[in-house]
């Protein structure tokens, strides 16, 4: 165990550590190359444009100007300045939520910290158990700090039982504060924001098949008849996952034309040539920008006609459709409301944003739904207590003797002293890195296959498996020693008193790995992320090799948005860590403030200039938020409960025993209160909006503005965000087969309060050997999604034969 | 341990008890005075009139004609005749449904019965472990046709686990079959019922104060708003409770009036006299006729000014009101959806059926009703498992030493040998069996305090209550020795694999008791129902001392409901222990399932001539049955698992680990796939009956139909049952105070689809010194509730000052 000069060596250290990462990106930020690394969500906003046009050569790249070198930490006021309001404005309700979790932990921790450290660490200290016993055991300085130096059967226990009460009302009434305020600003979101499709449109699943009946009639006919006043207009949903597939791969083949014409703008004397065969290995050597443009035309061929086998052949169309209704009343009513006998069909619900769609997994059928779920609580429970299995299975083939017999010409490279011993340090971990780098991705196609329906459930419900992965993995796996899977067997044959006991006791003696953990995790790891080393080379790279103009710029520079999967579960984790050791080992309080106070700072900054969402769930995640909180404070209880009752505290103990019992209460009670705001839509709130539009805009034509709201993406784009970098732009002056029809020079301002298409523009194409295709491309970064018009579905459309 | 002798003549005693009960039911049935013990339901329905007019002196109250004697049990077939469907006419489905668990019982445990005594009997004899061991242990015949006589390690474990998997499947196979059926039953059920009030009334809770508002403004208000094509009108809910029990103790008053004035007709030389003190124990000797005359005048005074400042005091009007719209579509609406932002205001449910309303529970805030809930689950825990604690306090105080103490004067007495060991057997259980005769009436009066709105919920909720005091104290109590506590104790420092071993290895050991528990709580017990001994007594004490008219009589007989507090969790035990013991020792399989043929019969026999429902909750009470089932299936599971792993069957037992999961599963899947239909209205059918009632009726005033139905018992009657008996015969012209205002010739036809009020009878009183009052009286068999006007809120009533 560490004394409390290893933690501060520990903490030099990481904080050295941070405060490189911090120095690199001040030093990148302010080079104008990088602008569009650090600054995307300004260049999306329309509020910058890029500083290199407007300087000498060098200029462009490098920042001359040495002053703002000296003030290189002034992001962090920038960062403060913005109000909320703005914010909610600039960047969404969900990001500016998010931020709100860090300032809850402020609240909540800050204080704490401070009652902790002024009362348990002088109770502790006086306490002197480990005082006396410390020629027997070897007990770290930190241990003097926490409630194992307070003798057994001592009186002291009854403040850290009040302690653990107060900070558990201070928390919940903070908690409480704080559900208030969030389902208040998601209420007045919701109010404010002007008129969306979503509020207007209910997804209906599981359709039930009527022989003699398209899909599309029977909706029609069942909400015309049940709901007469309201129905206005549906959406049917079509089976395109092929067809997705297959403009992914056309997308792929227009990198590599524009790469190769790129090449040839800049060596026009060398037309580029490449092999035919699988990833240009093999193959006889063809002219690279002919065969990429002969694959893109047999490609379009293939596409128009899978298209229309989508829209003619009824097997393609799927039992599900976004209904329409007149009203948000009528909407709200049909998603709250039981339509059918039968609960299994003619399922209702709020659809979501039309960017949140995740269009794959609405033809799963109800039975299929159940399994799914079944199977997948099954896998993440054995993804939980038993991946390390294959994992040591993999080390075990994974090991020196397994490569060399693999690859035996490696042997005299393997055997030199060095790089054995190297690869010996490495390759055991390799395999247990690598599965951790790709566990969120792992989950995440967990989810996809449970089959919920916007990207913004599969985020969260991500986020919660990674949750269980951590709590079980990281918290109880640092203190229980052994695996997970150790752990499950003993707790199976222990009694349920005696689990609270065995995690209790190892608590405090774990403090101080916690302490690493928060510096480098926690301090290091978020100060990382405010460099965003990997955006900034794969910007680089694209910028290097793809980009012809400033719109391919723009889209090579796609910031992303925040990983909610993963940041939302360690902050968790931290919560987690502060409410445990709040009464057990104060001191490890300041460090959690530390790093509340920090990533604050930097995800304030990253929301403001980096991330755009994309999605609006309007803190959708908050529920789930409060109750891993909640579940913190049982967790703490218990094992505050497990740990007295090892240190003989018979008198003391049992007055605990209220306070899960409490927290419990005050959990449900939460739930009914607040829970509905973020499930259900009043029809008060409905009524009133639609009263108040019916009076602003009396002759609005409602059903024009919802029919094309959620066009299937085999009109649209698809949920893939690779389609969107299918570019026709409107300088392409050099690609000579294309001739632009409409114009593209402005840049529409956002509007993240309308979710209807703007005008569209119209690119024709010319292709001597096949029917013309019409592109209708929307500004994607403003409007998230791109039209993908595929012959005669609108008039204006213009064909060349 | 018992041998299958003793078994036998167990069985015998209590086969014999039966036909005593029923060799008594069957004399007493067919005797003319207690027609309307046994057949009280067809005198409801109109089916049946006295069988003593016609007859001789004797002939009135012996059955002369010996025949009839001979063909005692005539009452089986006789109960069986009826088709389901004429069941639902006559009794209701609720009566129907509840028949089919008999059924269910049949068809799951039939099949099962007979498979487990061909295939596991012959198994478990030839394994013969205990015939060696026969020696050492004491061990019953029975346990040679149990698990318990397998070899430990046999092979043949393996027959017992594919047999309690074949028993999952065709249990689950029965329910998901009678789900499915019941939940069609009841939607055919609500789609045949004709115009009913509930169908087109929400019952709204916690409206919120507006200052300046009144309850009533605010509703109308926000209804005319937020459902401004379905509102139509809304009843208010008032705070009657002082009033109510006014209103009791007038009843009680009138009775002791009638009472008297009988006697005086009785001897009319003599005016009966009494003691106006405290239970006529003491003070002056009165005239008992005028004083309870006196008393009754000045309780009616004192409920007219009751009314009025319920009527004028807006204090008095709750928070809750009963909201009726146009259409069954607005309503289902309504009830479905949330109306307000704050979700704990204007909370929506389906109205309850008038006759089914708890009045008082309205008007509980939302905030109590968690903390009510938190309350009332804590008392049910203590009271499952440490009820023996009072009760053992009790029986310490209350033996002979404390009795000498207490009552000296007794002493002489007590010390007689022969009274003390009376004593000394009989003071101990006194408690307990009190308790135990008392326990449904706490839990119905805990439900009570929970808050729940409506009969029949309540009603559901102590069947809950005590299912699981059935479940930890007979089930596992009588498995595991020592007080539930003890239990708790030591299930607390148990692992959780070790608890299903301890009560898996006691499992076979205790098919005995649970044989001799099925003969007598199931046979006997049932037996005993249909003698109706208490209902039998108290008609006759009635009839005696109270009945003075033909319809004075109709209202002794109160055949009451199905006691499905008390019967339902039983059946559930039934199932549980068939379940459990199936596999372990099948033996037990037949007795119960004799119980479920007879219970079958018997409840049949009582449904069509005894019951007569209270109200009629469609079979709400299926859910519930379902899942107690399903719980079965996955506790008979855990301790095959347990009682296996003792066996060491280590090859055997993890095949079984899948079986809770896919049981689960299966709840879960049953759970979304019917529950719904219990729970909420769709609209497809909501709009269907609408439609259809659109095309038959077009011109129908619905809100005269629904302004009277939820009228406020301040009109009608209260929810106590006693009020309906405030009793003012047609043909009372021995009371000369009274003069009667309306026919009341006619006993209108039973009309269970209709729930309005029909037509009134006026009775007119005159007070020589106080307002005069009218009441509107409706046949209360038939119309379960009774209108009880005091004052003008009628214009045909009659005033004479």
């Amino acid at each position: 165990m560490a004394t409390l000069g290893d933690i501060g060596v520990s903490a030099l250290i990481n904080i050295l550590g941070a405060f490189a990462f911090l120095l690199a990106f001040a030093l990148l930020r302010i080079q104008p190359i990088n602008d569009r690394v650090y600054f995307p969500k300004w260049y999306i906003s329309g509020g910058r444009t890029s500083p290199r046009q407007s300087r000498n050569f060098v200029g462009k790249f490098v920042n001359l100007n040495f002053w703002t070198y000296f003030t290189f930490l002034n992001w962090m006021p920038q960062a403060m300045k913005m109000s909320e309001t703005e914010i909610i404005t600039h960047a969404g309700l969900d990001s500016a939520v998010f931020l709100r979790i860090y300032t809850l932990g402020l609240k909540i921790f800050g204080p704490i910290t401070i009652v902790a450290l002024l009362v348990l660490i002088p109770m502790n200290v006086s306490g002197g158990t480990l005082f006396f016993l410390s020629k027997e055991l070897v007990v770290s300085d930190i241990d003097k700090l926490s409630i194992s130096n307070v003798h057994p059967k001592s009186i002291r226990f009854f403040a850290h039982i009040s302690m653990e009460y107060l900070f558990t009302f201070w928390t919940c009434f903070m908690l409480f504060k704080e559900y208030d305020r969030v389902a208040l600003m998601r209420l007045n979101f919701l109010a404010s924001q002007r008129r969306r499709a979503e509020q207007f449109t209910v997804l209906v699943r599981n359709v039930p098949h009527v022989s003699g009946h398209s899909i599309s009639d029977s909706v029609e006919n069942f909400f015309k008849k049940n709901h007469p006043k309201h129905y206005l207009c549906h959406q049917a949903v079509y089976n395109a996952n092929k067809f997705a597939k297959l403009v992914r791969k056309r997308e792929r083949l227009q990198n590599w034309l524009d790469y190769n014409q790129l090449k040839f703008e800049r060596h026009p004397d060398k037309r580029p040539t490449g092999k035919s065969g699988f990833l240009g290995l093999w193959g006889k050597r063809v002219d690279s920008i002919d065969f990429y443009k002969q694959q893109i035309n047999d490609l379009d061929r293939r596409l128009a006609m899978e298209r229309q086998k989508i829209l003619k052949d009824p097997k393609y169309i799927m039992s599900a459709a976004f209904v329409s209704f007149d009203s948000r009343w009528g909407a709200a009513v049909c998603a709250q409301t039981q339509q059918s006998k039968n609960p299994t069909q003619w399922l209702t619900n709020w659809a979501p944003e039309p960017r949140d769609v995740y269009w794959k997994n609405l033809a799963i059928p109800f039975v299929s739904l159940s399994i799914r779920k079944l199977v997948i609580s099954l896998s993440v429970f054995a993804l939980v207590f038993f991946y390390m299995i294959p994992i040591a299975f993999v080390q075990s083939l994974a090991n020196l003797e397994g490569l060399e017999k693999v690859a035996p010409f490696l042997r005299p490279l393997i055997e030199v002293k060095f790089i054995k011993s190297f690869l010996q340090g490495f390759l055991p971990g390799l395999a247990l890195k690598i599965f951790l780098y790709i566990l969120p991705t792992v989950l995440m196609i967990m989810s996809k296959i449970e089959g919920f329906v916007a990207l913004s459930v599969l985020e969260r419900k991500a986020a919660a498996k990674y949750y269980y992965f951590m709590l079980v993995n990281v918290f109880l796996g640092s203190i229980v020693t052994g695996t997970a899977f150790e752990q499950l067997h003993s707790f199976l044959h222990q009694s349920p008193t005696e689990i609270p006991r065995t995690i209790g006791v190892s608590i405090p003696m774990k403090a101080t790995f916690f302490m690493t953990y928060i510096m480098v995790d926690g301090w290091a790891g978020i100060a990382s992320e405010i460099l965003r080393l990997k955006p900034l080379v794969i910007f680089h790279l694209k910028n290097m090799f793809l980009v012809k103009t400033e719109r391919d710029r723009e889209k090579a520079m796609n910031p992303g948005s925040v990983d909610f999967p993963e940041t939302l579960p360690s902050l968790q984790l931290y919560f987690l860590l502060g409410i445990v050791y709040a009464v057990v080992t104060p001191i490890l309080l300041p460090f959690i403030l530390i790093f509340f106070a920090f990533a604050y700072l930097v995800y304030r900054h990253q929301i403001i200039n980096v991330y755009n969402q994309q999605y609006e769930s309007v803190a959708a995640f908050w529920p789930h938020v409060h109750s891993r909180i909640i579940a913190s404070l049982l967790i703490s209880q218990l094992l505050l409960l497990g740990l007295l009752s090892t240190k003989k505290a018979a008198n003391s103990t049992p007055l605990l025993v209220a306070l899960p019992i409490l927290t419990l209460t005050f959990h449900k009670y939460c739930k009914n209160r607040f829970e509905p705001a973020f499930r259900k839509y009043p029809l008060e709130e409905a009524m009133a909006k639609d009263l108040d539009e019916c009076n602003s805009e009396p002759d609005l034509n409602l059903t024009a503005f919802l029919t094309d709201a959620y066009l299937h993406p085999i009109f649209h784009s698809f949920e893939e965000v690779e389609l969107t970098e299918v570019r026709f732009d409107k300088n392409q002056t050099h690609v000579p087969i294309m001739s632009v029809d409409g114009n593209n020079d402005h840049i529409p301002t956002p509007s993240s309060e309308t979710s209807s298409p703007s005008p569209p523009h119209h690119y024709t194409y010319h292709y001597e050997d096949q029917p013309p295709h019409t592109i209708q491309q929307y500004e994607i970064e403003q409007q998230p999604y791109n039209v993908f018009h595929y012959g005669a579905d609108s008039p204006s459309n213009v064909y060349h034969y």
